[in-house]
């Protein structure tokens, strides 16, 4: 998508050196533009870990790019098996809820058991990473256009006034490769003209919607309003909101859909305002094995100090501010499980269905065991 | 309450400058305790302004020490009426969300038209102000005492672990004179011996709960966990919350309460968990000339730059740092409105009572039209 009117996607190889892969410093946005360097599986799990890159479509984007990695730190010839397992436990120990992430890094290791014809295992491993940023990108696009229709259908008859999207968090082009999940159908319409304005959550702790999401949708020039998390609510209960859009890091084959802490709370409000709460998610965030997203689901648990500063921009540099007593105790969950009873459909690159496991199976039979 | 071991009010006149009203600043807390004198009608709207003092029945207070002080700004006693009417009107037009202000400052007139043997006009403002204070207190502490058996009751039923509050904002001593509204039952309880623990939403964009209810919890020895206004939807899915205290800043005589923004958010999770929530209010909170909160309380709109900064503390300095895009546009509603259906009872000066116009009614005859 673009950046200063230049198009970038979230994560690529280097043009230059094969043995890079380039991602954008998510940390530094939207007061920096900088890319970083990964070199190692170390660098992966780092950036990962520290937040340089997430979104559960990137996280398993950059877990495929890791095992490419892994493959250039091949030392000897006897132990690859090993060697690959092992990064692969060690990337996938890295964030705990997106299911993403181990898929992607599944897939890998397994095209490279059965891609007997490539050249060498890292360029068989770098196509199979190409391969799932494609799909992943191809997937997004499918979102939006499906996503699209719902955005149509509201603007029609709003006689063309802008509607009104709530989303949570960035479950946009960068937390993708590409396009985004949430912000995809948005994108799709600003494109085709329709007026459209997002009502942007901020997110604490770490306000991924104030930093990204902002910055995203005002750089392709699509009318957004940061919001406090406390607010969506209050604008549902006024008529001020049409339609939410949230992303996924995790859906169960029931339709519970794990999201972004807080994502459950905006699902509560939408359901009592009877306002239609989607979530976008490409079917590489479905868990087909699991049934019941509050008891299966692991959320992960994060630093408190998250909670108990903010990052911001001051005197051009990036601060961290302390905003409660210095020995107050806080508690960090990353995410929380909104149950399919509240959820009007999924948004998915096969198309729309409800949150129900018969939808869902028609929709996806094929992975359905 | 206790500031350092020492017992303080939030609002008090000087006793060394009978012309002095002094607040504790809370701008500054957590991060520096430090008072600030009133010594004009123009210093009190400063104050309640820019938030130095807030909270519904602290502004109350602070509006009655207000008009006591436009009694010594009187210059001619040709339009004495005039120029208290005129420091009404401009006092109650600080804020217009709750009603305790409007209350407060029309008490003081009322009784200065009444105490007829006061030695002056500034004697009977000045009394009918503390009159006011004490009645808050008073207030407080039944709140307290009422709110007290639901705890009791939790902790019977628990067996003695601790019981789990969730409360947003600040309705603490800080945000009236003293003891607090949401907090005068956990205070009390803590007192008692009974083990107790509270949820701090932060309560973006001020975070008053992180800066303001963090600390007098802390001060007060009372064990808390910092949350992000997120998070208590997550927490009270999983049984971590037995009840849920809020404050009102203004409550319908139908038993709608309007309160700092987020509240709605946090009484739909209660409800979908089935735990009890409840709003502890002093009847100075209780507009008897309304029926429907979300249409008959106004909403204040603040500077959307509360919304796109963040105030706090690094290198022994207070600072603001910029969270979001420097063009982004921002909007900050204060309040929101929980409807009655969503609470469980109110706590009052009176009693405990369902949120209700019949129960409400039955408890407050002798206000009612």
């Amino acid at each position: 998508m673009l950046v200063f009117n230049k198009n970038y996607q979230s994560i690529w190889p280097d043009e230059s050196d094969p043995s890079v892969i380039r991602v954008i410093d998510q940390q530094k946005l939207p007061f920096f533009f900088e890319t970083r360097e990964l070199r190692s599986v170390e660098d992966v799990y780092g950036a990962i870990k520290d937040m340089t890159i997430r979104g559960a479509p990137l996280i398993g984007a950059a877990g495929a790019f890791g095992i490419y990695l892994a493959t250039l730190e091949i030392t000897s010839l006897t132990n690859v098996d090993q060697h690959l397992a092992n990064a692969a436990r060690y990337l996938i120990s890295c964030r705990p809820t997106a299911v993403n992430l181990s898929w992607a890094v599944n897939y890998v290791l397994d095209r490279l058991k059965k891609d007997t014809f490539a050249p060498s295992l890292s360029s068989a491993a770098l196509k199979a990473a190409m391969e799932i940023c494609e799909m992943e990108k191809e997937n997004c696009r499918q979102i939006g256009k499906h996503g699209l229709k719902l955005i149509e259908k509201i603007s029609k008859r709003k006689k063309g006034k802008p509607v009104n999207i709530l989303t949570h968090c960035n479950a946009g082009w960068l937390a993708c490769v590409d396009y985004g999940t949430a912000t995809s159908p948005v994108y799709f319409a600003h494109d085709k003209g329709i007026p459209v304005h997002v009502w942007v959550d901020e997110t604490r702790p770490l306000n991924q919607g104030a930093r990204l999401t902002a910055w995203e949708l005002g750089q392709y020039g699509v009318p957004y309003t940061l919001i406090p998390d406390n607010t969506g609510g209050h604008l549902m209960q006024h008529g001020m909101v049409d339609i939410v859009i949230v992303g996924s890091d995790r859906t169960t084959r029931t339709g519970d859909v794990a999201n972004k802490i807080g994502t459950y709370l905006k699902a509560l409000a939408a359901y009592d305002n009877k306002i239609p709460f989607y979530s976008a998610l490409p079917s590489t965030s479905i868990d087909f094995n699991i049934r019941n997203g509050l008891s299966e689901i692991p959320v992960e648990e994060r630093d408190p100090g998250e909670v108990k500063t903010v990052t911001g921009f001051i005197d051009k540099k990036i601060l961290s501010v302390r905003i409660c007593p210095e020995n107050a105790t806080a508690v960090n969950y990353a995410f929380d499980v909104t149950p399919a009873k509240y959820i009007t459909g999924l948004i998915t690159e096969k198309g729309i269905c409800r949150a129900t496991e018969k939808d869902i199976k028609e929709m996806f039979s094929d992975k359905f065991k």
